[in-house]
């Protein structure tokens, strides 16, 4: 005999299916999703279907977005000489957050990842090519801002090396000690960066 | 701005309001369902409105079933003669897995607790004595098998007080059951001898 009602059982194997959830949370959600009122349930279950359905990428920087052209290349106020690229949508909104910045993105979707199987074609480099080539020297600055890590830094260095030879100014966001930390809690190799980049 | 496309934030939002899932984990979330297969963010929207849809509580018992009369209540094998009244569904399961036990069950959807402002109304208290006095001296004995901490006692307590005066026997699960646990963690063995020595 079944632990479950059939549907019960299905619902909690698809929450397991997850990233991060276990069989145990899942059952404590799917039981939730049982017991909470109607439209809470069927609100997060129309909000895949939803943004499954709109959300697709901008045509010119990859970025979701529910129209062809996203909000910010869209947008008229915008510097369209610096594209900043960046490895996923949370990259731009960390980079809007700073309120540093007002030109135009390009996110990658991803970083290269020999280990895990990520190669230039899984990420929209080709396209980046395509649109920095396309705009010419409308394009004066690309901005690499991938994450500080092997994969980010392999990405940029991969990316350096295409664009450079197509005349094409690309700089790297600078390394230094982050605002507010502290000398004693930083890596060495983080300080070692901030002392080389002292100015 | 918006940070995200509105039907991305709509998700991001719907699945933050599921206990134990953070704004981090939400996003974390949200971006999964966006980029994994169509259909496994399908299964997940639709097993959702299935389980909503399909899943009712049994007639009898109370426990969560597909049918006007769950598959337990309906079997010809169970022993009627025994009701084994548990806090939640996953109560029925941990002792089904501990296979010492063939009888009946009620599920009580809860336990009192005037903290959290869990009533006799909000259990199905009320429906357990119905059962109780409709099938008169068919049932021979409520086993009362709630949680072994302070509210899961009250309950049984409760319970106790209302069945003992309608002449039912009422027995409760031995103290092989640690203080202070959860039914749906115990171990099989545990539960069995819990089963085996209720007084």
């Amino acid at each position: 005999m079944a632990l479950f009602p059939e549907s019960l059982e299905n619902l909690i194997n698809a929450l397991s299916a997850l990233p991060g959830v276990g069989i145990k949370s899942a059952e404590r959600l799917a039981f939730y999703l049982l017991s909470c009122p109607p439209d809470k349930a069927a609100r997060l279950s129309e909000a895949i279907t939803r943004a499954r359905d709109k959300i697709t990428r901008c045509r010119v920087c990859q970025n979701l977005s529910e129209d062809e052209v996203c909000a910010l290349c869209a947008s008229e106020t915008r510097d369209k000489t610096a594209v900043c690229v960046v490895q996923d949508p949370k990259g731009v909104i960390a980079i809007e957050r700073s309120r540093e910045y007002n030109g135009l993105y390009h996110v990658l979707h991803g970083a290269l990842s020999p280990t895990a199987g990520v190669s230039p074609r899984d990420l929209t480099i080709e396209e980046l090519l395509t649109r920095v080539s396309a705009e010419g020297s409308a394009i004066e600055e690309v901005i690499l801002a991938t994450n500080p890590d092997v994969e980010g830094e392999t990405t940029a260095n991969y990316i350096t090396g295409l664009l450079k030879p197509a005349g094409a100014r690309v700089t790297r966001l600078a390394r230094g000690i982050p605002v507010g930390g502290s000398l004693e809690f930083l890596d060495d190799r983080t300080l070692g960066r901030a002392l080389e980049g002292r100015s």
